[in-house]
């Protein structure tokens, strides 16, 4: 739920009871397409922003947080990741990311909606810029379907998706995690967005989300990071593999990689699966569920 | 800098362009010290919170959070500590999680503003229930005044101060830093409120306090948590001694007094100091100005 107000302030509603102001320069896109409705934004404070169904998907930032976490984290475990298979992502985000390997052969990604890919080419090229690489194929279908015929097997799979609420809920279903295993080679790793512990609403799909995968997945573990615009600044990514340990991995390998980021480091790496108690009660509940 | 809308809306700017705003239930207490402003206020989401000249300085919600980390790390070092000062705490929420300790014999609580500790008493009972413990002396002075006069010395010393703005400012000057390692026995440990890295103003505070910190301990470290109600839900604390590292701690010792804790445990104690690439950049250039 978002509201512009008169003075130009956009508000994302974290609950009924406390919201996000960001003061907007100019409302550049306001449209609905035939899955959501899209609106992109200038603002003084985070540059560019785009939401989808009044929830803020990125500003530009502090995008590189997100998109860091998500693939630098899962590629420092699967170092050599061939082929990677984007669920969502329309931003080119995670393209971004993953084209900076040059031991990945091929990106399968994944978007249902072409509009919100076409509009962040046009307004947000810093996410976008990778998008045409000849390595990457883009998908306009839905990730449901595409997990469940695929034949192919992918090495790392992203799950780069909304919240699950409208366009987004049958990403975060036991069927399609199912069907993502089934995509999965051996020593795969699929990485979700798992949501986030403060507010009871995220922290009930935190929950869901969580018991879903783990009755998939042996090895099932989440990792936490700052994310300033997103409702409490505190959001996870779920680990998800049939053999993989997340702090199995070679740092002195990944740090030879001499990929330069802002966020994401091998010490950072082993420091985020360490969860709060609050967060670590919940998530086991959830399992026992 | 705060305001409240005519609906009932209290807004803490983050900065000129981005805010935070809380529904209120009811505005309990709107006054002025000889210090600065004070309001109480109770809220839906939060419960009850008070700020101080328009920045909140705690939510009954998540006030555990900053205390925990605040209180719980460095006692899992400095586990023999017998005397302990706090500089500011108004709100009783360090006293309260130090009283959990039976091994310290004294708390010494300078608060320069009595009102802020009688209306916490009134309004936070939450936080407050520990400040008439026979165990904790409170100080309303000036915490730089007094750490330059004190003849005791204490093996933690808590800066629980509000921002480097009004009278939390000469609580991060590099002349208190100093007063406070005079009055630090060899092995004992600083914490400091040490801001934010994420919004400009902070981290440049963050940097400010850091380079003086750095200039007066050897061992100077910054350790992070998730803390919603602040700016960007991204906060830290600096750790610093004349001798002790935060890693060198014996966790099955601190895991043996069986504090029941909803954010801090000991694996988090080793995670939080793994920050993220663009902070230790900061902090590294604040070093060697």
């Amino acid at each position: 739920m978002a509201e512009i107000s008169k003075n130009d302030w956009f508000y994302e509603y974290f609950t009924d009871n406390a919201k996000f102001g960001i003061k907007i320069k100019e409302h550049l896109v306001d449209t609905k397409s035939d899955f959501q409705k899209i609106d992109f934004y200038d603002s003084y404070e985070y540059g560019r922003f785009f939401t989808l169904d009044g929830f803020i998907m990125l500003t530009e930032r502090d995008e590189f947080i997100y998109h860091e976490m998500l693939v630098h984290l899962p590629m420092a475990v699967v170092s050599d990741a061939k082929n990677v298979l984007i669920i969502g992502g329309g931003d080119g985000g995670a393209v971004r990311e993953l084209t900076r390997y040059a031991g990945i052969e091929h990106i399968d990604m994944v978007e249902i909606d072409k509009v919100v890919v076409d509009l962040c080419k046009k307004h947000l090229p810093q996410t976008a810029c990778k998008l045409e690489e000849p390595r990457v194929t883009l998908h306009f279908c839905d990730g449901i379907e595409f997990v469940k015929n695929a034949r192919k097997k992918y090495d790392l799979i992203l799950v780069d998706s909304t919240d699950p609420v409208g366009v987004g809920e049958g990403l975060f279903s036991q069927e399609f995690y199912e069907n993502c295993a089934k995509i999965m080679t051996d020593n795969a790793v699929m990485i979700n967005q798992h949501e986030s512990p403060y507010y009871e609403g995220d922290a009930r799909e935190m929950e869901r989300a969580h018991k879903k995968l783990a009755a998939v997945f042996p090895i099932c573990r989440v990792y936490q990071f700052h994310m300033p615009t997103y409702a409490s600044g505190h959001w996870l990514f779920g680990f998800a593999s049939r053999t993989r340990e997340p702090l199995d991995f070679d740092a002195d390998a990944w740090n030879a990689l001499q990929i330069k980021t802002n966020y994401y480091n091998t010490d950072l790496h082993r420091g985020c699966f360490a969860l709060p108690n609050y967060v670590l009660k919940r998530l086991k509940n959830a399992e026992a569920k």
